[in-house]
């Protein structure tokens, strides 16, 4: 079953309104949302909004909260999120960067206390709209051992880079594990096993298994101990830029709420796209590796399922889709 | 065999000054060499040495060329390295940086026509040494096929990021690839097994064997798909930023020179620094996943291994040794 951009977004506003937000944040927050399944992130859009919903009614995400500027200095800006919609003070913070960068060549907020954003690319794909590089990161629950331990003490702790570019721009938006929780379930559910090796098992053997790594708790992140390395780092630089919580503290709390983030921008608008396109070109004269392969950088298949979700409808799990109907 | 800081230095001081460098010049650049391989990375200090020497010898190197400012816009500067000695213009650039943060709170020069830095690490200490977050990467020439293709297209186009911390910095240094050509060189001549994949053979299969990695040229990046488009988005960042050459470029001539280059710092120096030491003590409450196994933040061998070397001095490859002693 499909449904139009139009009919999810207007659907997630009503519901949004429905348990206290305003005309205008709903508006913001349910674009993301149908944004989100639009362009193919269908588990941190239609997917997501039953349990955002519910967060909001648990008292995790404060409708109303207004995010506030704690303290400035020239083009850096450190934000408290209030336990606002995640969405709403991301695209909040990431408009001020680009403003900063605006002015300044380049700026920064860093944001404590806020919720989870949903999909990092929206904010990558904000910033090139408006002529600037993005780059952002988030910190998340605990859900990855640190290289040379067993038990999680990592976030997954995203980061999306995004340079403009006419014909699509690039957008990174990557993980620090190598496979997400929903994907491993995917394979799972469809007795599958991973492509690459995703975890250890139980006896500490690396393992393509995707049953055996929710038994272990053990995912592993991108490079090993280099993801592990990164990941830390990514923890360290939005929650102390921000004076916000860590890891540790969100992982303690048990929900994934009051995270910390930090966005970046860089004027774009003298960039010289040729050099992206020859960089793009470069990469695609490599031999595919077999007749179905080809070469994709970062945002093309985004762009690609959008295209054809605008054209063919979004499509959605039904049993989802009715419950939202519902709410 | 193990030499002093200060004899590697004052050698390295003599071969450069016979090179054509100014004594100051010299100075910096000895000093660089020679911390490298103080802090472990013995691969881009006295092993490296007389290929530097030879790529000055060569001309790719200008041992008197001076850094220009193209253009100024706030807090972001775009240099032209004038091919000077990589770290002699990044060591200029990240000083820059951490100037523009001191004024702005924060501030980036992209640097095009720049040459290799060696270790990309060092410019983070220095950024941390002046109570700064500093981020910087370079491109470098293809060493990597991209996701879904089999011949080299993408640089190793390693990322640094450096946070101030009272009892040792957090310093991750990260190329693209899961090993680097040395250490799968390494590995192979030891005749052992890498620990992870490290690439695919000539059938296109997965492998930990090094021979076969060497063979087939296909490394893969850290987190296979996801680190072909971080070393994409890398390439796309420090030659679109700085009007650079890029590492279809850089490969097409053939010599690592003349790369592009990007640094950014954040001030620092009012962080919470109790924000990284709760990050670094959680991940250590993580159990061990053997009875040797530890958990380390990025940086903390580094300065175990500088320790060691300053009290019982820097061990180096003989032969090497004796070969720049007759530089």
């Amino acid at each position: 079953m499909r449904v139009t951009f139009e009919e999810m977004k207007d659907q997630f506003q009503r519901v949004l309104v429905s348990v206290g937000f305003s005309e205008e944040r709903a508006a913001l927050c349910a674009r993301i949302f149908a944004e989100n399944s639009r362009d193919g992130v269908y588990s941190h859009g239609l997917n997501r909004f039953p349990v955002f919903v519910q967060m909001v009614r648990d008292g995790h995400i404060h409708v109303k909260g207004e995010p506030v500027c704690l303290e400035q200095n020239g083009a850096v800006e450190r934000w408290d999120g209030q336990l606002a919609p995640g969405m709403y003070t991301a695209t909040r913070a990431m408009e001020r960067a680009i403003g900063l960068a605006k002015t300044h060549g380049l700026g920064a907020v860093a944001v404590r206390n806020t919720n989870h954003w949903m999909r990092g690319g929206t904010y990558g794909w904000q910033a090139v709209a408006a002529g600037c590089i993005g780059i952002c990161a988030t910190n998340t629950i605990a859900n990855m051992p640190p290289w040379g331990a067993t038990e999680p003490r990592l976030g997954n702790n995203p980061l999306v880079m995004a340079v403009p570019r006419q014909e699509g721009p690039l957008v990174l938006d990557m993980a620090m594990s190598q496979f997400s929780f929903g994907k491993l379930q995917e394979y799972e559910l469809k007795n599958k096993t991973l492509p690459v090796d995703g975890g250890f098992d139980q006896n500490g053997e690396l393992t393509k298994d995707p049953a055996a790594i929710r038994e272990s708790s053990r995912p592993v992140p991108i490079g090993y101990w280099k993801g592990s390395g990164l990941s830390l780092m990514l923890d360290v630089l939005v929650a102390s830029l921000s004076g916000g919580r860590t890891v540790a503290q969100i992982t303690a709390e048990g929900t994934e709420a009051g995270v910390s983030q930090f966005f970046l921008c860089i004027k774009a608008d003298t960039l010289d796209q040729r050099i992206s396109e020859e960089i793009i070109e470069y990469a695609r004269t490599a031999q595919p590796e077999s007749e179905d392969a080809s070469v994709r950088y970062p945002g093309e298949g985004t762009l690609a399922t959008r295209r054809q979700n605008e054209k063919e409808g979004i499509p959605v799990n039904e049993e989802i889709w009715q419950q939202v109907l519902g709410l």
